[in-house]
């Protein structure tokens, strides 16, 4: 971990984060994998404060445009009960429409997790990744990748079981995590912002790692100041980093 | 408890449910009080393998038409995950309209709470209770009201620490919970059916009961073969025993 | 009639309701049979200043999920016209969905009739009863229910001469009516509440009877205060005796 | 009625229409005033098997691009019941959305009545016509217009009864009725087309008249060949003729 | 031009209107042909400053109830960008919902094209035109059809190239062409009126004309006074005129 | 330009693409200024034969979240023709709902455009840019983007001119310009993609970037294969010479 050379006493004691962390450190991260009594994969992941249900369905169809290719899909349905943010938000179904944010996370789940999936192994099925939120302190995002891979793995265990899927088939060719990264009000790069860090950051971004180490998806945002080349590099060191440290977890998780 | 004398041993035997359960023994209920960090008032409810999280949401506005009137109001909505069931069912949100079903329950969760409250006492603000159901096994709708009853008491209790409802208000005039009662399809009468019982009854019948045991709502529905009038009144012995032990268990978890 | 033991005089005076009816006492009630030139059965059906116009449509195809059993379907959709009540309400059409009560009263009507039709005799076409309130003053959903029925029979006819069903077949098992009943702010538990009546009660219900006086719905609600096991009993009482008599109108006006 | 001229006996013989009717003469029209109780204003009227329930709402308010002007407004909204016509079509509310031909006609109708309507002398207030199609036989929007006419008279005495309109001003300037006309198959110009004669013919137009007989709405529609210019005079002379006897018609009904 | 008859110098020069046209005279009108790089047919067409952008896809599948007749169909959606207008106005897919007055002019622009079109000539194939108005200054819907007319009939021929119609089939039986005319306020009946006159006139009325002279829709509205029978002919006339510069200009375009 | 070292002659011959350009050329760029007549600001931006129509509307109120704030709003609206691409797709006011894709571009715009914009120095005052593509060959959001901030220039200065913006105020505080870049299948890292390199590229990018070279936002995804921290450094060296060419294109135009 490079990014990770402590720093002496003094500057440490200022770098102290609101909630104690140091700027590379992640929060508790919590993973119960079987969660649900349906789900063909399903893990109640905890980032901190942020809970997110993954559950994995298995369906013995693809959408339309994929008939008779003999190839398979995944794809991913995010969102939020109203009140798992500190102020209500309206329901979506009530509203009758989708939020662009709801959409723009969705898709970014479902393509983060194709990436590592050969879906012509996976034969003509679907596996639908849910992540709804049950409890949001920042990162839900993330926590939702990380979480829907522990779901998905054992949703093509189980589509494996069942003789959906070859017993030889290699399925899934990696692991893929994901973590925040942030500039501080202050200027300091951080790791794995809360709510409260995330909403005051003058830079936010999301990164998508393989258990490689390679590059899924990086999306940086300045919200108020745009970012230089240095400060992106720092950013994608604490990501890759953090997101080595979410691989393990997910290995020990699956190892049980 | 009238309807719980012990039928003889033999008979009892042929009796035993899928669950091995008497017919007018609940399933096990656990109730999380406090489970979101967020809300006002919250509680995950456990009716067996049914999972509702039930939060209050203080809002101190009112709908449009009770402005002015120094009246508040109590409303729910209910929902559930797409994957809460053995089978995922699409989103509301996705498909950009809430079902039927979707709709009944919200209102009936709502009118239910309302019969308990004095909106008078409660000055203009709004409580809404959001019923989400992380897993469902049969009774979904009657583990809602009994655990959006709880959280509901640590709103209001909210309301007033914060100075939004006077001290002295009695704004809760009673508990209230509720249960399904039901016919199976070898004509025994049963309490809280899961479901694979609620599935096939031939009558399925959903009662809300004050904590005094009163009738807020009685909801029989016949599924296949219409039912008697003293299939019913069995029904109603069920269904106020089994009241009775939630109102005691909602008294236990207020307590704590 | 059990219920309609008549008060002594004095006792009567008192319980005279706004229009003159005896607790016990329907509104004039009237069937139009036939009254559309195109449906293959229909019914305008009134119980007082309530006007509902039934119609039920024969198509030879069944929902998706049907196909191929052999067996038919019995669906319902109940609307309002905007200026059906007092004030004028918004069109659902315009507003692009459908409310909560819409939804609850059309799946109620289906429900009903359902249950006395054998849909397997019915072989796969679908029979779908559009009940349209013109002019509403209380009851719209049981006068839907008691004319849908009427309509029901003549579409069933209909088929069977077509020979979408077969001679012999005994498609509708039962007949089926509905009632209101309620209990007025007074205390007197009435039957056949109209608007004005129904607006105050403090307990609302209606019931769902076949033609040999079994129950299919039953759908009580308090509107304030909490209903006893013995108020529940005498409402009961009063809705059986008001669906057998629109039983009797049902079959007066199938045999002309 | 200039475009009378009888045909010699022989070609007339030849002219009967599937109804009987000559080329120039209008189906059987009754319209039953005050139909609805709680309307200010109401009319069913029926041209032949087409009939139309029209309802006059005022609602003391402006929509909101009006407000503080002093001047009111008109507007219609026009529907059709699911099963009004001989094959059952879906509800636009079920769907979620109004179809175009719907928004056509409810602007259709609007349009003409506001055009013998001095708007500045209603005040604030707005009248809102519901027609809806109880049962089609062709010319529902004529049949619309010349009822909403009629229910807006009404409408607006009543909104002078109630002080909401000046006792002196001239809300209505002007009488207003619709009719249509259209070119049959054989090159016969007609007048009031039933649908039999509507779905087949080769030009189809309504035409909305004032009193005085000048034009609202010419709306002249080829559904296969292109019409003459000559064509065209006489479908307006047949359509003027007809227009001048509903007008009598409305007059007759409004001296009531 | 019958119409066209010069007023004497001293009348003309009280005509004027606000652009210094003669009422008689139609804006300069531009149609780039193929102005797409991807429809089967395009054309960018300018009256003054209204411009229309008309696209031709051909898709090789009719809609579902045309299936298996072995007839096309021809279809047309008309929309407006944000901010055409003067003012801005709302996109109709962020309300979720199209129109009255957009759904009005597509089904306009459909009618009138497949009134030149013989659908069995062209076989199982649907050609969609679309018209988006990128600038609009009043007649943009009769700019839509004369456009839609130059790219229906590159499609027409691109469909002929690629064999989905046969070499001989004659496909299109006229040309169509279109113009609005109206009366200003001061009482001049003027030809193609640009939005300056067109909001404040006292009728407005578009007239779709085959390249025979013969009329396929004529739709005049009163705005605020009624038409008489005279002004409805000097209209009329100003149409037909109107109507054939443009058939000539379509066919100098499409003649390079 | 630190990417642009010419490759050896023999090299280069291997990476020509398939429009001839070099892996770190730009499309021809054009910008037509003052497109719009209406609009206060508008630039019709091409990419080749990417063609993007770029309004600015401002209006006088901004969102009811930011009333009585003093500050203004920037906000942002993409949207594809039916037929810019090869394909039609259906029109999402049709659909009644907007896909994920265009909601995800809308907000990338408003959030690009408004890092440059000082919204406090701006009043209260929204502009609203509306991004339409005409055309679609690839990098819509990067024109769309760059047009959209030429457009908002023009918009501003109108405000300043009608008062509605201090004379002195400086509200942008940079200019911003977008280039997409990708690693095409046989490695090669590449500026600017088409359609035919876009729809089948390893990684592609979006790159936002200020006049100064800071970066706003920047969306990298794999495709098919993750990519390495080495090839991020490639695509983000193209990245910001491209838009340095870009943000000098702009100057020009706006300096005429």
């Amino acid at each position: 971990m490079t990014a990770n050379t402590p720093a002496p006493a003094a500057a440490e004691s200022e770098q102290v984060r609101s909630d104690g962390r140091k700027p590379d450190e992640l929060r508790p991260v919590t993973v119960t994998r079987h969660w649900s009594a349906h789900a063909e994969g399903s893990a109640l992941i905890e980032f901190g404060g942020t809970k997110v249900l993954c559950t994995a369905s298995v369906e013995s169809s693809v959408p339309r445009w994929l008939k008779g290719r003999g190839t398979g899909w995944v794809t991913a349905e995010y969102a939020m009960l109203p009140r798992a943010t500190n102020t209500r938000s309206g329901r979506e179904s009530v509203k009758g429409k989708i939020g662009g944010r709801t959409h723009e996370i969705s898709r970014l789940i479902g393509r983060s997790l194709r990436t590592v999936v050969d879906t012509s192994a996976l034969g003509e099925i679907m596996i639908t990744l849910d992540c709804d939120v049950l409890q949001a302190d920042g990162g839900t995002r993330t926590a939702a990748i990380t979480g829907a891979y522990v779901a998905l793995v054992d949703a093509v265990e189980w589509a494996r079981q069942e003789g959906l899927v070859r017993k030889s088939a290699t399925v899934l060719t990696d692991s893929v995590s994901a973590v925040s990264v942030g500039i501080l009000k202050d200027g300091t790069p951080v790791l794995d912002l809360p709510y409260a860090e995330d909403s005051t950051a003058e830079t936010d971004m999301n990164v998508v790692v393989t258990g490689s180490g390679d590059f899924v998806e990086v999306q940086g945002t300045a919200e108020g100041v745009a970012f230089t080349r240095k400060e992106l590099n720092t950013l994608l060191d604490l990501a890759v980093d953090g997101a080595e440290q979410l691989a393990v977890k997910q290995a020990e998780v699956l190892a049980e």
